[in-house]
């Protein structure tokens, strides 16, 4: 069967009025169906007529519009072929420009440049002009390269054997949510990890922490009408979804014993904490600051979402409890991420929801979301189950408490001038404070000409900037990393001095 | 060095009043690190004073916890014992209702019983208690038994070899999207099956359809200002997200032709269609309507959105055309899926998206999201480059093909009397429209009853149910229950003269 022949048929039954739609998309089946073969010589546009009872302009035309698609090839000289569907070309749009719509009114709020420079606070926009990066002490790394892949390939491929027997025929908007072996598996962990003890029922599995955030928000807030209290400095783009769903933010400074909780406007309906290990400045919350917090929202009927991102990584005998183990009312959220103990790359986080707030959550998730994929939920679950997410965390605890501990003894010592660190006694990062009048922003872009990628405090505050200092992140750079690092912030300090 | 025996000293070092919260996390430690192994004895309670220094009561709450935990086993007459770990007990949530909070104000918006319906509008609630299902008929069912799994495996576990490799070491809110391997092989895969021509930049992947139109809900749509037209019958997830960004739908009606363009209000600046296989009704939109739609969106500044989410199943020989193609203005927005074609649970979708909106969507997408997993994305990407996909699309299509045939066959001859089948070039789903008085909810119950699910037009209606008829899905029957389904229907239909 001559695919062309075929092809020629279907066009003598359309009209003209759009013979070449019909044509380019014959020719699309044919090609993608195998009928015609990559190298396969079509007819040249000269011969328009004949092949296909139409005019060259209109052959001609097609042609272009396949080459641009990447179906065909245009060999010079030679006529149009087509192509090596193995080697697609680069694809490029068609001009859309021809009377371009105008007016159309987005959304206000995405256009505002708050939103994008919280989502976007982490990076600084002239970096990558800068010198090559040697040492990044930025929080919010995390070392990928010690993670166990051989253990995790081992267990996904293990999953995947039974894929077609565990995979649902059809994935039906659920009334509940994912699939228990993941929550319960999560369940497990916190259990193990931070004394939280829940039923898996009351996880909801999420994409991430700023997935969770936006469903909290939009749980949450009625619009113009919640104020919500964050810590200040903070985690600026935990703000935008809040924002977005029409919150009123009041920042609430924090001191060494963590939030100030009686600054807290009255009228505050929601309090983001992040009590293990605040952001940036790594303290974590006192008893004290704890009960006052408990007792303020018991008092108002304020909900607490407890963000402990990082609360498995305690690294002194202490322990760290959690709010929501002293909560007797069910009043606190809390919020936990894989991103820091497995990897950003898996796109897994959580929240324990109160009951009263389960169906609705769920809800939610279903109209904006929907169950999370299997194949990535089922691998986690296992990875778990079997202990080794609990043996990274111990190796790596290990690795971070040397690292905080050798930072804190250079700021003791050759930096103590200029510096006086925050205590520390958890997670991937603490914070120094500056003792001096000295630029910290200036030096932190000395320290970048050289190398090492320091952040001030300064880009965490949605309020009034309260406090002067730098932020340790200690997730990805190693002894010898923190080492050079260090001296050479010891050399830019003192080279402001003069 | 004797676990208790540290566990003591740091006893020692705490004020009394916490602890029991320090003995708690102390012995959840040290189980945690292996140091109380599974199985080993715990101090009687009588021996609270000789073992932690603390009162017999104290330590019965503590261990009465680590019970509830699963940390610690109970075994009656002779003691607390680690448990195994590898048997985590079932997890039960400690009562929270002291004080229990009220009146708390959620988002009213999610309190209407209208998003939970839409949401869980395909499901029966009472459908559990029915007959065991032999033949379903209902839309949106994927085989996946005929998923290549073999294949998706081998390319899985390849691409996890180098996992390590490929992983950044951080995940950083991106300026730009995902990676663009997905992207350019989602680009090359619409412009191999819909000749949609796009630059991969163009492409935002999502989690599946309804993240897409919740994106594109807070993108398009300014509370209380916008209105949006939707068929109807219709898809009653997608509204969910444009009423919660606070659009006002407008139901239009759809006929043989698709949906009735001159009935869209003035006004109307959202119009959303599926126009090459309309849900419920399979149809196809009609060219002469088409024009009108893009003729309707010139004049008004207004978007399209089409949802081409099974455009790939093309089932006759003349081709179907994308609304995205014949826009020369950019207001048209491409959604697809890969929940028809892959697999549901791989909760994988996309869409194309004008020029000027780029931007703006994918600030959204990282205020709410964030990127995709990229251990999911590699792995599909690779299986669309190497030609997996459209493999795997050829070998269904001829499938559906069949069974469209059948049914279309059966509904024109001995159903004729009742049905009148409406024209499906495309997808998984055709529709039938009844010709009679007959309750179509009376006959599905019987139908149903004799374990063949088919759903009525009734569901898909957000304003006055115009059209009575039936759905008939074919993406999971085989041909022998479309057989024997479509039998027990006729019986049905004729019981129900009597």
């Amino acid at each position: 069967m001559d695919p062309l022949f075929e092809i020629r048929k279907e066009l003598d039954r359309c009209g003209s009025g759009s013979i070449a739609v019909v044509l380019a998309n014959q020719l699309r089946r044919a090609i993608a169906d195998g009928h015609l073969p990559s190298g396969a010589k079509l007819p040249a546009t000269r011969k328009a007529q004949a092949a296909f009872g139409i005019s060259r302009n209109t052959l001609a035309d097609v042609y272009e519009r396949l080459v641009a698609e990447g179906h065909l090839i245009s060999r010079h000289g030679s006529g149009i072929y087509v192509a090596d569907i193995r080697k697609p070309r680069r694809l490029r749009t068609p001009p859309k420009t021809r009377g371009r719509i105008s007016g159309f009114e987005l959304n206000p709020f995405w256009k505002q440049s708050e939103a994008a420079g919280e989502i976007g606070f982490w990076t600084d926009p002239n970096d990558d002009a800068s010198a090559p990066l040697e040492v990044d002490f930025r929080p919010g790394l995390v070392d990928s390269q010690l993670f166990p892949y051989d253990i995790y390939r081992r267990i996904t491929a293990k999953q995947l054997r039974g894929l077609e027997i565990k995979l649902p025929q059809v994935q039906r908007p659920q009334r509940n949510r994912d699939s228990y072996p993941l929550r319960a598996a999560i369940a497990a962990h916190v259990a193990m990890t931070r004394g939280v003890t829940c039923d898996p029922d009351r996880v909801l599995v999420t994409t991430g922490a700023q997935q969770t955030f936006d469903l909290l928000a939009r749980l949450l807030t009625t619009h113009g009408n919640t104020l919500v209290t964050v810590e200040d400095p903070g985690y600026p783009p935990m703000r935008v979804p809040f924002r977005a769903a029409g919150a009123l933010l009041a920042p609430v400074g924090v001191d060494r014993e963590g939030l100030k909780v009686a600054e807290i406007p009255e009228g505050t309906k929601i309090i983001c904490v992040r009590p293990s290990h605040q952001y940036p400045l790594g303290i974590t919350m006192s008893p004290r600051r704890r009960a006052a917090l408990h007792a303020f929202a018991r008092k108002n009927a304020a909900i607490i979402i407890e963000d402990d991102y990082d609360g498995e990584f305690q690294l002194d005998s202490t322990p760290v409890d959690t709010l929501w183990n002293t909560d007797t009312s069910d009043y606190v959220f809390y919020v936990g991420t894989f991103s820091k103990i497995i990897l950003p790359a898996f796109r897994l986080g959580f929240v324990i929801v109160p009951d009263w707030a389960l169906d609705t959550i769920t809800l939610i998730k279903n109209s904006t979301d929907g169950p999370r994929s299997i194949p990535v939920e089922d691998g986690v679950a296992i990875f778990i189950a079997e202990g080794h997410l609990m043996r990274h965390i111990r190796k790596m605890r290990t690795i971070y408490r040397k690292r905080r501990d050798l930072i804190v003894d250079f700021l003791e010592r050759p930096l103590a001038q200029w510096l006086n660190p925050l205590k520390c006694s958890c997670g991937m990062h603490l914070a120094a404070l500056s003792t001096t009048d000295i630029s910290m922003e200036s030096v932190t872009r000395m320290t970048r000409a050289e190398g090492v990628a320091i952040h001030t405090l300064d880009r965490y505050f949605l309020g009034e900037r309260t406090l002067s200092g730098l932020v340790f992140g200690f997730g990805v750079t190693n002894e010898a990393g923190i080492e050079s690092g260090l001296r050479t912030l010891q050399r830019s300090l003192e080279n402001n001095l003069r």
